[in-house]
């Protein structure tokens, strides 16, 4: 249908900055200001544990994931799909730009397996096994912009609470069939750091020798550690370039470029 | 672009049915079986009023219409958008309908202005200015199915409050520039009743003339009259018919037509 693949950036950020509204409507300037095809995929999970908190629902941590039971499930798919999700929507809409909200489960976008249970019951997680797309794209070239919400569902009638950077990089993967993507992780850091305590030491770019150098030296770890397996995994996919930048630079500018 | 109007139905269902599990399968089931085009509007005002009173907000109704001050837009913004929207969107998935849930923020489908104070102050409450459903009729059209959410937007990045029945009958006219559409009302009882403690004295059908009458007489009185202002308007903009029916019915068979 298009011979020629247009670019796309495809842009994930984290909880915090959605959920401050200084830091929201900065957010959403600049991503609004962004030309070309864009798909915003956001986080909420300081506002699912604040509000879990007020609903007396304790969070769970395992290695930096929810625990997700039936009752948290509840507040993820209010958090995400609804507050979040939503003001982002009508934000944009207010800059002009003709957003949709969505999670996984709208147009069978994202379709996951609950995750098995092994050392941990995860609860109503789930990883992502299949990207439906075809109808985002059409809707992309009709300068329709996704915001994406961190849920899919199992094509049984359940939402799951996923991961935000893999709905983002899966999305990001699918979308390569139609545009030429890029991916920009946004987070609190201004892109992979030398020295954790120094911001001014972005490393500029990393490719897969670099990484398992620095994996070595230990100067990669923990988070970092699948922020970076996501980015490769998504060039391996089809996406042109990846960006691990901070949440003030969308456009990846400064940030750390991500090749194969 | 289409020369000939298909059919479409717009169904609009209250808060209950879709707020117990039992109710919202069997309208799940029955909505999927219903052949053609379709769009679903749901409430959720049960279960908005619920989580607040879970959260400590108390729930103000003036004349059956909720007062909606910032922290019960938040409620209904989590409920209505959120957890209500996307579990009928996974639940129409797992049925094999390709679901897409709305806002009318969301594709900037339902523009309202903020209802200006009078009286009452309705809070963050929008009334239906401006319906924009040229990408939602394409989507129709590609056997996607509209899930519609009891909010709209000011432009100016607020969502804002709206009563579902408004947002069925905005979206059912807008819609038929491109369809030749039928509107079905669903509520507790199986359609506008002679006698409101005998479930069996349905009323066929009711036209102005007839409408003018039973109002009169004292048949039909308070929340049955914006729900029949509701149909006449729609009826005068383009809609072709409209049902008032239960929710066990949601073809309109055997409730009241509404004729011009």
């Amino acid at each position: 249908m298009f011979n020629v693949k247009s670019p796309l950036v495809v842009i994930k950020v984290g909880g915090k900055i959605v959920e401050e509204d200084a830091t929201l409507q900065r957010l959403l300037d600049d991503f609004a200001a962004l030309p070309g095809y864009k798909v915003l995929v956001h986080g909420g999970g300081r506002s699912a544990t604040k509000m879990a908190a007020q609903l007396g629902i304790e969070t769970q941590m395992v290695g930096g994931r929810r625990i997700t039971d039936a009752a948290m499930l509840q507040v993820v798919t209010m958090v995400y799909g609804g507050l979040v999700n939503k003001n982002i929507v009508a934000g944009l809409q207010a800059r002009g730009i003709n957003a949709l909200g969505l999670t996984g489960a709208d147009l069978n976008v994202l379709l996951s397996d609950k995750r098995p249970v092994r050392e941990v019951d995860y609860g109503f997680v789930g990883d992502v096994k299949q990207a439906n797309v075809d109808v985002l794209a059409d809707l992309i070239h009709r300068d329709i912009v996704p915001v994406m919400a961190p849920l899919t569902h199992d094509g049984k009638g359940h939402l799951l609470n996923t991961n935000a950077d893999t709905i983002a990089g899966e999305t990001a993967k699918a979308l390569s069939a139609y545009f030429d993507v890029t991916l920009v992780y946004c987070f609190e850091k201004p892109g992979v750091l030398l020295d954790e305590n120094d911001d001014a030491s972005v490393i500029p770019s990393i490719d897969r020798k670099k990484y398992r150098e620095l994996v070595e030296q230990g100067i990669i770890f923990s988070g970092m550690i699948p922020k970076l397996d996501n980015a490769f995994s998504a060039l391996d996919a089809g996406v042109k370039q990846v960006y691990i930048t901070s949440s003030t630079a969308i456009d990846g500018q400064g940030g750390t470029l991500i090749i194969p």
